[in-house]
């Protein structure tokens, strides 16, 4: 952690300062946790009254807000946050492994300068990796992997032949990467394995959670945009195409040969069927399941999916639907006894 | 890759022949993107508009279409697809790495001839395995498991104690298979570690995905039956027996002493409970529900599952509750007024 | 196995017994699979049937029934039977590795007495371990993680920098624990990482199933209280505090800075979304969603989870819809002619 005047975090993050700008700020911290020499932020408006309770030296807000705490203001206070996170605590630190000799590294593959590959990872035939890149142990690289710059590889991420990646891509923990397609063809009841030729593509800045599962295609790639981040357990049918800078949260599933535009949102548990496209900048809330193309821009949840305000207004109304059947029989009842006396026979 | 004449491919399948029997065939691709050399086909209706305009020097179709390209003519085309895809391009060729000193293998396992063992395998005391099994690096196949012939374990599997495994079993890489069940007595607030002691067998031809979590039985065994296909991260429960040839998509979890039949296929994110039979060929929807015994041939859908026809037709409608629930109250007002005219009182 | 007579289990339970006390038990098992020499035990009620037709020389229920086998009558049928698979049974026995020599424990890391580490394990720099903890192959314990007494880590198992792991605290197969939460800041249609500060404390007794990802927190620590027992394939957010004696079963979500209470169940493929509070002792059935703070000890299910009984008859009637409808409709219909007659003019 480094030390640094409330000004100094002004200045880097670009913001207006109310309060002592001599304020030494050690550390980032939550509205409620934080105390003396921490600085917080406010972005979600449901913590608001925190702000006036807060024991942090400084907070990141939006507008002038009444509170004690000296204020940082931006326009983009998770953003400001993020910057300003990174500056005092950085990113993790890996430990310094090199080359071990308990790695185990084909002759045949090729290594960038500055790569760290621990004990226990496995580097196979054709391998080639660009520079700087961190694997952890128990990492498996498959034969014929390209792998771009800059990459992370955390323990027991399992990357399959033939699968290409970008820079700056990261995987976590115990992933896995172009395991074969679910396909099989059906016949006389058997069900008989069709060999996955296609890859796995991950494209540049893009990040994988822990235990995710990115099948490779039958034929075609699977191909996940850049910087688009893809959170834990979730899995990715063959052929499915994830546009640019999409946000999957996790145990998200989508089936083979969707078409995933760029700026999606996907909430958590949302499943999305094969062979639809979902458009560019659509949102799914947490557990949508998709089954129809979704146009650009729209905002979808309930199963099957339909506009998100429709959904709500709709969902919560099915605790009704008990009493709405019961009233439905009684005017029915009524309008019998009514037509009865107008002397009419009930159709 | 090998190449074929298209008759030598019309022989290899069973199938007639439309355009010229010695056109060279290299590789499969898709429809939109194959070209001069490949071949392609259509099972899905959904594609058929692709026929027209596909590049491919073949297409393999099931009756005879408008299109430049050479058509191979079957009654099913997926499966003659996957014979030649099978044909062109093989299976996965795994490394040759025999018996590496850096795998791990007790004293008193026994390995049939032609079993290949990668660096970081641990294979504990008591196993048994057959011939021509492949193990990735960091599989782990724990004390007295049993496995046949042609088993191929990939890279971070992990096979708990005891678990039997058949002849032809894939388990994709970081699968669990036979960790302990969801089991515990609780007791004034307590919860008390059921000790698991029944195993997991998977039958012959079993494919296990990436991911899954196989939990072996507390008394009674977890069976996944011959022939069937589990995808990528599915949770299967103690002492639940899957019949042969199932296809269980990615994300389906099932809790333990469920009893499935054959032939059951399940949808992405299908939720199956405990304790309940599910009947032989039944189809289950993607993210429906189950909590009821399930009878031989049904097709189900919604949560709770009911007849996928009705639930399609039920949850559709969904969306017009609010507008239901308006003209209910519409119709009530209504029938008030008349009631009052008719000198009724409303009930 | 230890064999025992049925006099010897009653004392060791606490029971009553009802038939010969010098019957030899040597193993339990279910009620139908279960024969001479076996004891079994009937919980679910569901099962009730089978005790008359049992072939178990003993079962264990709360109150004498017909049968032919003896019977131990005690007040919780379920926690005895596990006391007697312990007695009998055991839990899982751990090879005898000591600490392998193709082990990497980092110089600076601490082990107490008796501690297992196997072949493969990694073991960073200033990890701290307490006495008698068992590690299978391929984990991966990072740098600074804490561990107490008696745990138990299975095959590739990861345990990320910074981790806090109590006593008794047993992690299944491929789960990770402490992976960077999903936090990225969005400026300009680019998402940031922001560096997760936050730890993962698992509490005393707590248990982690197979290919858990349990995500650090972004400021503040992610918590898994006391004898808490998470099922496979569960996904919990960064900064989410569960409390003690939780069941989570497999693939259960919760999103970050979640509360959730003490002794709380979550059915299978239960999602719970960010920053809401799970009151305790609430129950939350299988696959419902949960989007608003529970009040202590209520029971619910749906998506929106409401009061369960509500959500019970509610969602039983969602394939009424179509037919409600149409009943509107004719309603509707049959109002307009009554008006018509009455010489009104429909509103």
């Amino acid at each position: 952690m480094k030390t640094k005047t409330l000004q100094e975090l002004a200045e880097h993050v670009g913001g207006r300062l109310v309060g002592d700008p001599n304020i030494l700020i050690r550390e980032a911290s939550t509205l409620d946790k934080a105390g003396c020499g921490e600085i917080t932020f406010l972005s979600n408006p449901k913590y608001e009254p925190l702000v006036k309770k807060t024991k942090a030296s400084a907070v990141i807000v939006q507008k002038e807000m009444e509170c004690t705490a000296a204020q940082l203001i931006v326009e983009d206070p998770y953003y400001a946050f993020m910057q300003i996170v990174v500056l005092l605590h950085g990113h993790r630190e890996h430990p310094k492994v090199g080359i071990s000799p308990a790695a185990h590294i084909a002759q045949t593959a090729q290594l960038g300068p500055d790569c760290q590959v621990s004990q226990g990872v496995t580097i196979s035939e054709h391998v080639k990796i660009g520079k700087n890149c961190y694997f952890y142990p128990g990492v498996f690289v498959g034969p014929k992997v390209q792998i771009g710059d800059d990459c992370i590889f955390y323990p027991n991420a399992v990357i399959y032949d033939g699968t290409i990646i970008g820079n700056r891509v990261i995987v976590q923990s115990n992933a896995s990467i172009g395991q074969d397609g679910f396909g099989f063809a059906t016949h006389k009841g058997q069900h008989h394995k069709i060999p996955q030729i296609g890859r796995v593509i991950l494209e540049d800045d893009v990040e994988i959670g822990a235990g995710c599962a990115i099948e490779r295609g039958t034929l075609d790639n699977t191909v996940i945009g850049k910087g688009s981040k893809i959170g834990d357990l979730v899995a990715i049918g063959h052929g499915t195409k994830i546009g640019p800078c999409c946000l999957l949260v996790p145990q998200v599933g989508i089936a083979g040969s969707a078409v995933i535009g760029h700026h999606v949102v996907m909430g958590g548990q949302v499943g999305v069927v094969g062979h639809i496209r979902v458009g560019n900048m659509v949102k799914i809330a947490a557990k949508a399941g998709v089954i129809n193309d979704v146009p650009d821009e729209a905002t979808v949840g309930g199963t099957p999916a339909i506009d998100v305000n429709k959904a709500k207004r709709a969902y919560a109304l099915i605790e009704f639907l008990p009493e709405m059947r019961k009233k439905l029989k009684e005017l029915e009842r009524r309008l019998d006894d009514l037509s009865k006396e107008n002397g009419q026979t009930t159709p």
